[in-house]
């Protein structure tokens, strides 16, 4: 639609969607505004009629959705994932309004597929879900009555966007983002780490992990960097079993 | 909710709306941006339960709303109509973006009742309804599907609305409007007015009628000059009426 624009990198990622009527809604909000690729976890119902009468004509982008069982099936090859929030969060991630998301959304999506992830109608995100999120985004709203409909917000959202997309200019690209699945090796790797070193026995383990998770999403990791920490966690257990060993044979366990 | 900011004086108008869901889902998407003044004229079915379970919590709006059976009524006292339309029409009425229009809408609203108004879901504003508008907004979309649900317009405006309200730093007044009344008083009279001068058997009334409707729009009228234009009409019918009495004693009809 325009130059730069890789509306196609960008994909619409609803969980756990109550409401058949909304995910149709949410695919003609999405194709009034170009958007086309719609990821679905685990909706209560889909494909339902409900969902063919809320599209009104957006019947393709309901037919070409990708059902998946995991978030993270849905964040595959993903560099970017901005999550949508009703409320400001206790953890204190970043919360940026659409008007300052979208150009960064934009940026990526030039290279790189970028996910904008919405939770359920009733309560958004898990706690779970944002931490997979490098960027929360908050639609500014009513303090006394602040929940909009799935759909609208992601009329909103993608209303911004396009908006963003007639008045974008691609900046240099300063990095090389880690992949969605590289970010979750490592965290995986560490969380298994920090079990074998016995970290997590005076730390509550999710607590933390969420944590950590903020800070390397804040950093926006490269591949190679990656690497690196990965590197430092093997030789860490590696280390950790060496010990663990020569206690093992000094004490005739 | 903000300063200089009269959300109070800000009504959206819905004018044969035909599904009433869509009547509740606007209702919520007004109340999440802090907007509670609703007409309704000739809703299909209102009230309704479909409308309540779609307001999600916005039942005042829906309570509160107000029915017209015209849309003078709806109308009443407003000094801006802002007008939404989904395509280009073929006359060549000023279009406005959403983002340049609410700046103005607020602008007007820190003084004055300013209506947003929303045609029917199918086909949107009639061109006499538009016709009432002095300002039409399009909210840009994908020209291959581009028709937003109603309420997601709604959103999308209201949105707008909010975001402009927080950064709004009021301008001086340069004009004091006239309201929709004055400027219908006058549209009427000089509809008669060309009527008895027989301007309309060479031209399309209706045609030409919402030219003159476009001219006068455009340049805001005052109620002073408005007493002026209605003056002159005044006196063109006298002036005519003159005429047509000294033909008849001259020629003794």
């Amino acid at each position: 639609m325009y130059k730069h624009i890789r509306l196609n990198n960008i994909r619409v990622v609803l969980s756990h969607t109550t409401h058949p009527g909304n995910i149709g809604a949410a695919a003609r909000a999405m194709k009034t505004m170009g958007l086309r690729n719609l990821y679905l976890i685990n909706p209560s119902r889909f494909p339902d009629p409900q969902a063919l009468a809320m599209a009104a004509g957006a019947d393709d982008v309901l037919q070409d959705a990708v059902l998946c069982s995991t978030i993270d099936e849905a964040l595959q090859g993903v560099v970017l994932t901005v999550g949508m929030t009703a409320r400001m969060r206790d953890i204190s991630n970043e919360v940026a309004s659409p008007r300052e998301a979208m150009p960064k959304v934009l940026q990526e999506a030039a290279e790189h597929p970028v996910a904008l992830l919405f939770g359920t109608e009733m309560s958004g995100l898990t706690n779970e879900e944002a931490s997979r999120a490098q960027l929360l985004v908050n639609i500014p709203a009513n303090p006394e009555f602040s929940s909009l409909n799935l759909a609208s917000a992601v009329q909103v959202i993608a209303y911004e966007l396009a908006a963003a997309a007639q008045i974008f200019q691609p900046a240099a690209m300063e990095l090389q983002p880690a992949t969605h699945e590289q970010v979750e090796g490592l965290m995986a790797h560490l969380e298994k780490t920090l079990y074998e070193i016995g970290f997590f026995t005076t730390q509550n383990p999710q607590r933390m992990m969420q944590r950590l998770r903020r800070l390397y999403a804040r950093a926006r990791l490269e591949p190679d960097e990656i690497n690196i920490l990965r590197g430092i966690l093997s030789l860490t257990t590696e280390y950790n079993g060496r010990l663990k060993e020569r206690y093992r044979q000094e004490h005739d366990v």
